[in-house]
Formats: structure tokens, C-alpha cells, sequence
């Protein structure tokens, strides 16, 4: 799903920082043309994601490098797994190890968050997305490790869909007017979702024919009301302060989607190696 | 020390990741003219870093804006602090909100885990230092913020210091062999760090006569005996698998670095939020 | 509405073709110092577009260069107006003309057509909107002046829009199946249209609840049937083979949107000059 | 004639823009491994030019895509002609399909164009060639759509030809004074031509031993009278205001040289569609 | 003559090579308000070349530099001489020196051989051009110091004129072949250039109308029976071998141009330093 | 050592600027299917370097060229020696030519001199060095040039080791506190150099635990004496106004380190050429 011109850039700009001009130690000390195997080495339960990123940093360096892919993007790996091997020139090798892993365990840290969410709201309705809060340089590889990860992207830019927030509804003098306004100025394919604070501006959302309406750090109390209120008419989302504690009660009022800032903002990288044997 | 032509290009892959090609909602609904003010608030204690990158950011989209700057970077902040008020285009604004709030809460975060290691071994004579394992395309902003945090650059990159690691102790038939060949064929500006396992490794090490030897995953009760043995005469680096729950033990064998890889690649970013004022 | 960080590389490129190293006739004939006055001059009615990207060409070559906008984008111009006053060293008009008039003759050429469609189809409920036959490096300008004109754009690229075509289709083994699988798997923020090429396909895309279905080739005695069916309860698009000429009839059959590939990939020029005087 | 690294970055930037991260109908309802045969249909009569540059836009998605041209760039083609054929992944048929035509499309238009104009004065001394008239990063594309249709080139930029204008002989105090000082100061592969509006300004450049004379929007009448007046003694070139319309005319003078902007200007898309086979 | 942007980028690619991510030295010692004046010295006699470059280099660094010229490009200067006095932080002007110097040593160096050769010329009808001999990169700026020290330019690029060799010949059958088949396919504006190796092939090339005509590695006495032979029908350039030694000697055959690779490719920097006072 | 990610940019730079669009020649006279032989031949005595970059030039304009490298970098070449052969077609062979010779002659050239001067020192214990007296954009090849000719490379850039100049001094307020003010903020992997003026500089760099001394433009006398007080304590470097002449005189006294920045801002092309046999 994911090209590789979407991430080649990102790989060697990650290379160019990493290597400069040399590796002063690699090149120095082994020989051009020694081969090496090596493998990736799971050292911590989660789900993989980058495989075939990390891989192609190897490749930028090396393009003969040959390798075989045990563990698949999405999936559960455990400790001491190998996710995959590979076989080429040494050099090659120790100089691509750290750019390769720093792809690999940020990614696959994202989609073990990921996945630990949509585990979490299991059983009731509600899935789980990410927001805009990624990464300059890596969005498309922040939000594509979370689709990985099981759940879903919410807007990938300003562009796509439209959010109305208390700015955009003060300018315009009223959440009826706001979408009222912008739905006759926006293409036909956009969404608009609205930001509501409280049930009041809840009422509001649905009476402005909103596409989506976003509960904004409401409480599970009120978003249940909310839920309630809405009655399936239109798509609830829950946003604002949602953490791994309290996700389950946030679930079980009903929304339709819960969206973490944490995902993408707050990663604990995967903890991968890489092991070459001489 | 960080200059506009190391972060200029970051921010706007960021702002062209995010606005693509217009703010649907904003472009829509803010009239072009209208202007406001804002404020960053910080929302949990921390050391902020990135004000400047922020504010560019906003640059970028109202050449025009101005700006006061409250706290700088390096500045221990706390909860409802204001950082920062500007006043400019609400288009801007409203734009550039994020793409601000991605740079400084991430590198916030990392000057504040920096910040509070250094605090951890605070009366030892150990320094804290960061690795490489940053994002790509982050690592000047990320290495930057380390030392906004009180800590220290390890190596930048493959080229500026050599590190010699088993791989490399293998192809060269020995320590001793590798520093000895390697010291033969570098610059005279760089200095060779040579990685550790045990004591025997150690020995071997200091006998070669590095610049720097690493004890690598090596328990405190074995990096004590290190530290005795190699009596001053050459810099030890602690690295491996530091925690913040384990670094004062590691801090008080009397090791001269403590290098952790955590301050970069598991980032919690500081809780900042951008008000704007209509 | 856009950004100079959308439009700046494309102007740098297209400087760039038309000047390589230096104008050979200007730089060797035209005073280093000397400024002169300019003007640009509409010679044929149209809506025009492109005036401050057109301007900032020319800032480009003279920083220092002062400017005077009589016709702003949108605004319809006759012909033997005067779009805009220039004053700034003479070498920067002349090396910069070109391309400012390349840019500002294609984009008032599609603001105008796209005026001129939304015109034909004044009185009936029928919006205009664009397709993604742009030029490359172009779409973010071509669509900008296809909402100058005064109609819409469609969906920007692949990601912001689902548009489920006859390939789709068979793949997911019919229309339900395709939408159904689709929405599970998108994110809530992304709408659907269903491309359908005749009332067989429009009776299917209605039961799978597109979020919008296109009318694809079909004649107008088709559409209107196609539209009583539908009764409202989704927005039809009309698309293919649609020109300045059938354009009434479509727009009568009381179809919501209609797209013209022409406005876009057929573009031709408003004739407009710039003159210098010495 | 045109190299792959002159239209490589142009492919690219139009699928970047039209793919932005992911294609959300097809990745989500193509089976990634699946394979379709595909083939570009001519759909109106024209001249084809962009074959082999469409063909790379699709192996940039597919590198293992297989290809069969059977029409070639400069080849009069008919409609219902098949113009190529091409095997591979079926998403990235569906992804690079609008890209790829959007190239194929607007060159072929050009080249269309120009056979037209090379057709309209068969039979004359003139030959047709193109301006400056092009858009900003489709240069190179645009002027060698322009030969594939048997037309040629005017200069390709400010460096590689001198074009004397009005503000450069009013800078220099004459045609003489200008075509004099220009001599003495460019380098010698450098032609110089002058434009002219009448008869007494041709007199003039002919006694400045210009290497081409323009005759700028000149009536048929002046030109022929232009033409009778140089004798053969410097070629001459027609430009301003030329249509299809009046070409011929223009031709029958007994010009050298005719140049039109509209061949670059105002193009007409040739219509050719792909169709894909699941 | 010469446009920030035809430069920009080469000062970018030098600053970020010599800073990577901060000056160690610089930045960890001088504070960073500090200000300091600053002189460029001339330590050898030559011509200037590249002042506003080296200046811009500076401000990059510093946008607030202030800067006071005292030696303009193309002016001879003496050893001890001040070419330009600057003013502002301490930190840029250090940070900046290098690549600045590097630069400015560079072109002077080139604009200094090329005078010297223009004066070594002086009285003959021979003008001085530069080839195609350049460091990828770089052109622009070092042809534009070629003409700096009076010399000419030959053409820029393979695409500005037709420079017919004995591969070429070979291809076509022959010169009058090769000039004919080229003349009847390229643009009026383009010159053709035959390279001759004898008197037979200069016949040939004068027969065949070339535009010009090159004599390659003619001994003088070789090249003075081709001037009179040509007797100024057609220019005629030396080339091949020519040294600062031999110039003179060619220069009175009494051709018209001399072509000397040396000129850029064998460049000998011009002595300048630049002294930063606290 | 050096990866093609470090020069392939310089190699397209070069190809672009040479080619611009076509090659009007090449392009008209030579058959696109037409195949030769070529080869690569010295014509002066030297050091090659540069042999992969010239060949991977070629490869850019025909990937299915094929080589056989019959000289490496390092090796001494003689007048007339054969460095490669090469085939593929004719007209990538003749565009490719000149920036494939541009590369390897400056390459060659620095390589050569850098042979040179160890060639002078031999039986001294000095080392030859360069300096960051580097062409944009070329400091990697520059730097790896130098290397390839046997001598070594000082600092890459401005972060990756110290060197305290005056300015630096003063601002600290001695030596000695610039050297334990910068100690305790650099990274512990970077060295500190200093430079000094004279003997009592020297003493102070001494007791400052300098990691390196430079002795900046001492006679051989001041360094003799410069080499007897220091009594192999801390390296010492010679620099300054070092040339060809003088080079064993100061590698006489007893210096561990010479630095000679004529190495690359001056330098004098190996003499190569490319013949192309039809």
C-alpha cells in the first residue's frame, strides 16, 4: 500500500545524516569485499512494521544484497523471533544496520500501539484512528504503521476533510451557519466533522447536517449522553486526552471512532537488532 | 547553534505534508484578512526546546507575524506557563498550529527526558550522552535538543569518530590489531572509541590504547571493577540497556559517560497546546 | 488561498528553463541600474488568474521591485485593461516576462473557461467541478484557478476520495460488495462515489449507499431518468465527453455536479502582455 | 533524443501530486499480486508523442510491468488505434493510468498541432517552429513534443540565442548600435536576431547584419514586401498573432521561418484513454 | 549579470558541507550576540571575481550583516589590497569565512588567468574563450568568471550550438554531409561549428558553409596557411593545447578566437584571506 | 569507501548543466541505435581516482554500457596508458564525454598532487593532510581524492573535530581557558586542536592539554624548536603557506602532520582524454 517513492527519500536522507562521507571505522578495518549474513532479531513482543523499508535502506547500500523476509508488516512477533535475514557485503551491512532499525522499531513501535488499542476496545463499536500529531518528514510512514497496526487513519492533511473548531465557528457566527457556509464552498467529495465541546454544541452539529461530529474532552458521562442524543444519525468520534487507561470506558459509551494523539506523538520504539555474523 | 538552514527544509516537508494544498475548513471559512492572537501553553512540567522552530513555522505561511517569546529554550517550564504569544493572520495560524506544536512538543519531550537524566546522576561525575538512534531527517533538531537538556552529543554520524565493534575486532583478528590499523589510517582529528563486553575485552582495550572504550551491557558490579582497573587513564562510556531506573546505579560505578538511546527513539512529547484568540 | 510555498518552486523552475545563465541580449544591452515602468495589458475578454504569482516571478529577479494590482484574481477583465503596474530595474521585467505571462495566460485561460461553464449552466442546480487531468507539477495552480473561475474542484489526488470504477468492481465481485468492503476498511472521513454506466449500475450503487454516484457517458435522456430515480437521496455527477456545447442540456437534466476534463486539459491561453517602457 | 533524466522528476512529480500516499479504492479493493494486461486506446486522429515517457510512469509503480509499443512517438495515429500494450500489477495500472495519459495527452496535442501547421504550408519555403511559450517545468517536453511533430525549435532559453527588442535598440539608441555592441560582446556561437515592425526597421536590421530578421505582427502584404526587400540575404521569420487560420497566408510571403505560441500555449489534449483488462 | 539564483544553491551546498550541524569550535565559545568587523585581504596581484557571493555566503549566516564594497568584480587588485569590509556576529563570519573564501579564491583565480590571457593576446585580432572543461556544479559560476577577466564564452552546453567532431563526420559520411543533414534539422538559431585536424578537412568545412570553423592541434604554422586560406570568410578558433606559453604565437596566425581549457579546469586560486578583528 | 549516494548528484549536476536538453549535434548526426568502442587514455603520468564516478556518468546516459577497468583508483598512470574501455551507444558515449573527463581529470589531478607530497616527506615522519579548502559540492570527492593519492584527510567540516584560532582565544581570554572552557562542553568524542602563532603560544596549547598543535606559518627554524619543546608529547601539525618547494624542509623539522591546502583549492588537471571508435 505503501510505494517506495513515498519513503526512498526518507530512507537516504536518514543514510546522509548517518554516514556523511565515510564510515571511518568500516571502511578502514573491513575488507571491500567481505559478504556477511546477518538477521534482524525481535527482542521485545509486538507488531512489526517497516519491514520492507529497512530493507531497502540495506539495498541503497548494496544493491546485490539478498534477503528473505520471515515476519510480514502486521505481524504479532515475539521475543527472539528473526524477522528476517539477509546476506551481503559487510560494509554494507554495519553502515545500514542503524538507519535500517531506526525506520523499524519507530514504525513497529507505532503499530504495537496501535494494535494494543484496537485490543483494547474489542467487543464494542468503536474503532481506533490516529491524528495529525506525526512526525515532519513521516507521515505517510507514521500513518501507514498504524493502519498496519489494525486501526485507521483519520484525515491525512488539511486538505481532505474538513474540521470545524471553535475558531472556525466563531468566524462564522454559529456552527449551523459554519457548515452551512462551507458546504456550499467545498467540493462535493469532502466530509465536514465538527468539533462540540458539550451538549449544547452537540444539538447544534446534528442540526447543522454535520458529516461527522467530534466530542472533544468530554468526559464518559457525557459522551454516553452524547451517544444517546445522536442515535446513530451521524458518526461520533471521541478526541482529547484518551490514554491507554482510560480507552475501554471511553469505548463503551458507544462512539463510533476514538482517536489518540499518542500513537503517532508519544512512540516507544520496538526494541529490534540487528546481529551480523562475520 | 542550530541555524535556520539546518530546520528550514524539515518545517516544510511538515507544513507540505500537512496542508497539502489548501485548509479546507479555514481557507473556507476565515476571512483572509482577519488577524489574531495566540499563545503556546504548556500543559506539563517540562524543558522546553524548539521555540524558535516553532515561530518560524509560522513564518513561513505570515511573514508578517510578530512574536514575544517568554521562555526559551533550555527553560525549565511548567503547567499553564505561557511560552510564547504571537499575534498574526488567524489563516496562518490556524494552519501552522500544528505542524509548530509536532516540532516543539517532540523536541521538548526529548529536552525534558534529557534534562531529568542529568538531574538522575547529578553528584557523580558521570555526563549523560544521546546515540544515534534518532528519526531520519530529525537528527541535527534531535541531537540539539539532548544538549538543550543539559546532556551531550555522542558521535553525529559514521564519519566524525570511530567506533570499533566486535564485527570490526573479528575482520582486524584483534583489539589490539584493529586500533592499531585503524589509528594508521585515519585523520589525526578523530578519535577511536573501541566497545567492550567484559573485563577481558576491557584489558585488551586499554592495552591498545583507545581514545574512549565503551562497557557495553555490562552489569554495574562489572563496570565497577572496570572502572578500577582502568584507573582514570582512558574514558569509559556505560551503554546498553540504561534506563531511567537503573542510570544512578550505572552513574555511581564511577563511569565518565552514560550513553542512552531511549532520549531519542522513544520520545513522550511534552503536552503543549497553541491558543488562538479570535 | 494558496501559498507561496505551492506556487515558488514552480515559478523558480520555470525561471530557470528560460534564463539558465543570463539573458544574453538583456544582460548585455540593458543598463545593470536602469528601471522602467510596465504594465500588463488583457487583450481578450476573460476571468483572470495568476496576478500575484505572476508578480512574485518577477520579485524574483528584483527584490526591490514595486507593484500595483488593479485586477485581482477572479475579477473579469476586457480586453485593453490593465491587470497590474509594475516599476523595477528593466533587466528583471525583461527576463522575467515570459514567465509570468506563461503562468498568468494558462491559469486565466482555465479561470475563464471554468466562468464560462458555470455560466451555461446558470438556473439549474448543477455545480461545475474539475477532474485530475492536470498537468504535472501544475495540479495545485490548475485546480486553484478552476475555483477562481468560480466552479469546484473534485477530489485532489488517489487518497482523498474514494471513486469505485468498473476495475474495482470486479474485483470485489459487484457494486455492494465493493462499497461495503470499502467503507470497512477506510477511514470515517473519506467519501465514496461509484462510477456507473447505466441505470442497472445506478439501481446497485443506490442500494450499497454511495456517498455519491457518477453518471459515466450516459446521454442526457439517461441522466434524467437517472435522476428521477435517485430523487435526492444522493448527489449524481455527470461526467465524460462533456463540452462547452452539451454542457445546457446535461445541466438540465438536473444531474448535482458535473465534471469537464477540458477545463483542465485543454487549456487555452487568455491572450495578455506585458509592456515595458523604457 | 529526449533522456530519461530530463522527464524522470517531471513523472514524479505528477504521480507524488495525483498518488499523494495511497490510491484508497485500489489499495483497499485490488488484491496487491493481482495482474492485468492493459492497452492505450486512441480515441481521435492526431500525431503520438510521449509514448515511452507514459510507459516509464507506469514501471515507476510496477518496475517489472512488460511493455509492447506499437505505435511510436511521431506516427500518425487513427482512432481506435492501440497505441501500446502493457502487462503488470494491476494497482499500478490503476494508480499511474491518469499520470501517464496526462503526459501522453497534452504532448501528443503538440505534436498534433505542429504536423497540422507543417501540413498548412507544405509546398512554401517555410518551416514552422515554436517560442517561449511554455509551461513552467514541461520545457523540455513541450519543445520536443514540437519536433516529434515535425516542426522545429526556436531558441530554448535567454542564453542560447539573442533576440534584439524594442527596449533593447531603445536602450542602445538604434538597431545598428544594438546589433554592433551585442556582436562585440557575446560569445561566437551566438546568433543574433532583431525583431522588426515595419519595413524602415527591416532596412535597419539588414544593414546591422542581424544573422535573423523578425517581421512582428506584420500583415501578409508587408511581409511579402519584406521579403522581396532582404532577397534571400538573411532569413526571415514571421511571428504574432498566427493562426491556423491564417498560416498559409503568412507562408505563401515567402518567409524561412513561422513561429506560432499557440503550438505551446494552447494545446489540445489528443484523446487517448487506457483501458485495463482485470 | 549573474542571479542569486543561479548561485544560492552552490553557497548552500558549501555551507552545509563545512558546518553539518554546528561549528564545535565557534559555537561553544564565542557568545552568540558578539559582532565583529571583518576585511577580505588580497594577498596576490590578479582580478577579482565573486565579491556578492562570497558577501551573500555571509548572509545566510547572518541576514543582519552589513557590508561595504570596495572592490568590484573584474577590477584589478594588488597584494595587501581590501576588497570588502563587513560587519556582524562573530559566529557567521567564522561559521561563513571558509566557504566564502573558497569561492571568492576560486573565480578570482579563474578571472585572473583569463585576463592574463587577454592581455597576452593584446594587439591581435584573437579573442579569448573558455571551454566546456568545468566542475560539475559550478558552470554558471565559473564562465561567469571568464568573462569577469574579459575572455568569452564559448557555448554553454551541448545544446546551445552545434560543434561538429570526427565521430560526427564519420556518422554522416563526411563534413559537407554532416553540416548539410544537420543544418536542414535544427533551429535557425542555432550555429554549427566544424572541428578540422588539416587543411584538407578546413576546405572541406568551408565548402560545406560552416558557421565556424575550429582548428584543432594545428601547429602555427599550420594555422596560418588556414587563415589565409579562409580569408575571413568564416571565423576561425584555435584550440587544443594552447598554454599561456604558446598563446602568443597563435594568437598572431591571425585567427579569430582561442579556445583554452586551462582556464577552468586547471585553476590556480587566487591568494585571499579574511581577517575578523574582535 | 566512497558510495555512489555521495557523487551521484554531482554526476546528474554535471550532466544537466552540459546537456540542458539535447545534444543538437549527437542527437541529429548519430543513429540512436548506433554502438561503439571507447576507451579512456592517459596522456601524462599521474594518479587516477575517479574511474567508477567517470563510468557511472556514462551508465546515466546508457544503462547497458559495459566496462573493463584496466586501471584503479591509486594506481600510477603513464602517458598513454589505457584506464578503461567501454561500449554501448554512440550518442550516450559523446554526451557523456566531457562531464565523465571533467570528474576524472580534477580527481586525478588532486590525487597526483597529494602522490607528490608524500613522495617529498618520504623517510620523514610527517604525514600530508588537507584542508577544507574544497569546491562546493565536491568536498567528498575532494576529500576522497586526497586519500586515493595516499595522504589523509584533516577535519570533514566544522562540527567533527575543534580547532581554536585567535578569535577564539581572545574571546575566551587565553589558550588555556579556550581549551578547558570547550573541553567541558564538547562531546567526548571530538578532539581539540589549537593553533599557534609562536613558541609561547605553543607553551600554553602544551599545558592546556591540547589534543593536537598547529604551527601556523613558522619558519622550519621556529618549528624545529617547536618539535624539541613539545618532545612528541602532543602531534604537532604544519601549516600555512606549505608548497611543493618547501615541503621537505618542513617535513625535516620533525613535524608529525603537514597541511596543504593547494591539494584542492588549486588544482592542475590530469591530462586524460575519451576516444570513440565508430
Amino acid at each position: 500500500m505503501i510505494l517506495p517513492m513515498h519513503y526512498e527519500d526518507v530512507i537516504l536522507r536518514g543514510l546522509k545524516e548517518d554516514i556523511n562521507y565515510l564510515d571511518v571505522t568500516t571502511d578502514n578495518l573491513i575488507p571491500e569485499e567481505q559478504e556477511s549474513d546477518a538477521f534482524f532479531l525481535i527482542k521485545n513482543a509486538g507488531v512489526l512494521c517497516g519491514m520492507e523499508i529497512a530493507l531497502r535502506t540495506l539495498k541503497f547500500l548494496d544493491a546485490g544484497i539478498t534477503v528473505e523476509i520471515l515476519k510480514n508488516d502486521g505481524e504479532q512477533v515475539e521475543n527472539q523471533d528473526i524477522a528476517a535475514r539477509v546476506h551481503g557485503r559487510t560494509r554494507a551491512l554495519l553502515k545500514g544496520e542503524r538507519t535500517a532499525l531506526n525506520l523499524l522499531q519507530h514504525l513497529s513501535g507505532i503499530a504495537t500501539a496501535a494494535a494494543q488499542a484496537v485490543q483494547l476496545v474489542k467487543g464494542t463499536k468503536a474503532k481506533i484512528c490516529d491524528t495529525r500529531k506525526t512526525l515532519p518528514g513521516l507521515r505517510v510512514l507514521e500513518k501507514y504503521a498504524v493502519t498496519v497496526g489494525g486501526a485507521q487513519n483519520h484525515r491525512f492533511n488539511l486538505s481532505d476533510a474538513a474540521l470545524i473548531k471553535d475558531n472556525h465557528i466563531d468566524a462564522a457566527g454559529g456552527i449551523e451557519q459554519a457548515v452551512s457556509l462551507l458546504r456550499s464552498r467545498i467540493g462535493h467529495t469532502v466530509k465536514i466533522e465538527v468539533e462540540t465541546r458539550d451538549l449544547k454544541e452537540l444539538k447544534q452539529a446534528l442540526k447543522a447536517n454535520a458529516d461527522i461530529i467530534m466530542l472533544d474532552n468530554m468526559s464518559p458521562v457525557e459522551m454516553e449522553k452524547a451517544v444517546k442524543m445522536v442515535a446513530g444519525k451521524v458518526p461520533l468520534e471521541a478526541s482529547g486526552g484518551i490514554t491507554m487507561e482510560n480507552l475501554r470506558a471511553v469505548a463503551e459509551t458507544g462512539v463510533d471512532m476514538i482517536s489518540i494523539g499518542a500513537l503517532t506523538h508519544s512512540v516507544r520504539a520496538l526494541d529490534i537488532s540487528m546481529k551480523i555474523k562475520m
